[in-house]
């Protein structure tokens, strides 16, 4: 891989981060990562850092089984599971993102699925899993912080593009950086929506099947895709390193 | 058209972008439209942009029908349709706000009618109506993207000044920028009210039909219309190209 | 009355603008008042303006009875009636606010008290009572703008703090502008606090009229009193003219 | 105690003021205490001044009974028996913070116990206690101002990080200043949490008791601790003086 392709992937790992930090997706815990674009069995992820502050120098390569290629001393997330084994499982997505967004922890501790209920969550397919570290695991950490831990979780997010941890937060994946940062954005939002909704009462009218397909396929559509980031990337106020 | 006239127009579509993104009414989609005052068949709209972003350069002539006069590559919204098709029924009115404030939602998929619950509120008119893509459509990408969907719209819209959209958003319509985009702002803050006011059960008193009348009448007149808009430009830190 | 003092009047009525859109306690409509310590029988208020817009130019003179001394063309606000009436009844009140806060006005038309569930809100005293216009004047464009409203609004506050306007918003008096100015900010918190609480079903434990009475008294002394004000002028950013 | 010891300590409890007021937990009222590392029978707290405000030269050190050692002048917080009455109670602790954050006044009016929903709030323990001035002090001006009275607070927090106070806010204690600073940023967010999931209903999965513990070990890890700390640093932007 050219030392410029690798730099411009990294610098994608860390517009991700601010973007998601920006747009109040990601706080302090929580992170991005990416595939490498020219050795699918290794992605870019950055040293154990707030996503707000992480900076290029920040950006490490790991294997999929979450070894880094040149640590360096640095520090590394212990969720590093996360990534690697979606990554191993679908060959298709190439960046996931995991957070705490506070308004999707209540789909994992009450008895409600979350669905789109606006056009603009059809990205997050019909219906949002959620995975727990209970059964299989017993009383952790709560961290998602080894391989079987890392499989179970990406078994349970299936061949959909999210997935909710209960008590712990969302996982999102997307084909693309932009698929990933438009997903994580609208599953946050979309769980707002609902919980406000409930003011009125239960919700009579989700999103149909053929919506849900045929909407989610508008919005990854060049046009919508590109008015997103380009919205997104202003916001961030990143301007390269 | 002179050339000084027409800038000032499109000036004032880039200014009512900013305005309406800066109050948080509209996000990364969403648009807004001002009818050509020398052609009464032709409307200004920006090229596919997020509001926050949009530029002079960015503005774009339209016939009713929503074809570009002037195209010069540039990518275009693809619900035109929902602009057309109001200043084709309604010759009165000569702007036009469409957004996906999250507020308004759930009363687009509750069984809750949408009213103003306050003074400000009045300008809404005494009850929003809902349009609904299913019963006429069926499953679609959920966008108001062809002129019969667009006639559809203008038609549930009657003769008020909004109109929401089950799981989308909602349209705002007024006879001048400055009625707009009150209007706009006030719809997504009554709706917030409402949902707000749940909290302490269902709302006994909403404004009476006189009240909505005289009130909303007193809101347009000028020293109130003054006085918001006055406030909107200067928040929204536009300080013309 | 010498120059120099009408000037820090003046002042002090733009800052009280300033701090209370700060705050978020008034937005585009609302206004301050401030009574001339000089001739009790008149106060200055703001031109038509909003209050995060106010500047020293805008605050006029206004006999109680609403007429300006010196208007030079100056637009008024038409509920100067709000100011004038309840100077006319409380001549130990020198300050007024009216404001639109959406959290108070709930209150205004569920059935539902607003009492302080919380310290700092014993400033409001122990039940703030609801004005409505229907009963005695019917539909009208819900502004408080003639005199026999104004006494009427006046008559319905008592000798307490504040009031709420039924579909509308609150006034709140005080002896003094930091008085005034707390009492303000902590209606609005107090009101949003009780609507959150209603998450958890109806709060069990309001304060009792005697830590009503002690809390407040305390809020109002010295010590209390200067830490809030010098917090609200640094946040205001307003820096003399 | 050298000055540059007692000077860097002090730069430390205008940090965590200047932290806590970025992060929404403090307000106008509410102070951070740190005991001094030299000597256990004292601690530094700022002189009566708003958290957001406060600066090296406003930081007092007292005795644990609330003496200042050399006042110079400077008003004192009223609710220094809440810091000593800790410091005395609690050899292993180092640092408390009092704030009235909105979100979890719900749970002291309320019927409902405050526990953690989510992972990151491990670090306020299984469940916090609920302190009610009433009982044993009947009405008073609500505030924490006599050694009995912290006596009785220091009491109900027993061996835990977190108190509540009926009708008034909360009290954090850590070993560390971070520890403190973390625990009262997630006592604040697991609240609004609980409050949003209401939504839903009553949550069905709150943390095991296990799962509290081992996850609470992980957060006050150097791993943890440290990303959380220099993402609030920087955030505060806090520069030194």
């Amino acid at each position: 891989m050219s030392t410029s392709m690798a730099e411009l992937v990294k610098r994608d790992v860390v517009l991700a981060n601010r973007i998601l930090a920006r747009e109040n997706v990601i706080d302090d815990f929580g992170h991005v990562s990416l595939r490498n674009p020219e050795n699918p069995h290794r992605y870019f992820l950055a040293r154990s850092r707030s996503p707000e502050l992480v900076t290029l120098d920040d950006v490490m390569e790991f294997t999929l089984e979450g070894e880094p290629i040149d640590q360096r001393g640095r520090p590394m997330y212990s969720e590093r599971a996360i990534h690697g084994c979606i990554f191993m499982a679908r060959p298709e997505i190439n960046a996931v993102s995991h957070f705490h967004a506070r308004s999707v922890l209540p789909f994992t501790v009450c008895d409600e699925p979350l669905k789109p209920l606006f056009h603009m969550a059809s990205v997050i397919g019909e219906r949002v899993p959620v995975w727990d570290s209970q059964p299989e695991f017993g009383d952790t950490d709560m961290l998602v912080n080894t391989l079987p831990m890392g499989h179970s979780l990406a078994k349970a997010m299936g061949s959909g593009l999210a997935v909710l941890i209960r008590g712990h937060g969302a996982v999102v994946a997307g084909e693309s950086i932009r698929n990933m940062v438009m997903s994580s954005v609208y599953l946050k939002e979309n769980a707002e929506l609902v919980l406000q909704a409930r003011a009125l009462g239960k919700p009579l009218y989700y999103l149909t099947p053929g919506e849900v397909e045929k909407t989610g396929a508008m919005l990854r559509s060049q046009l919508a895709s590109d008015r997103a980031w380009d919205y997104y990337v202003a916001r961030s106020g990143f301007r390269g390193m």
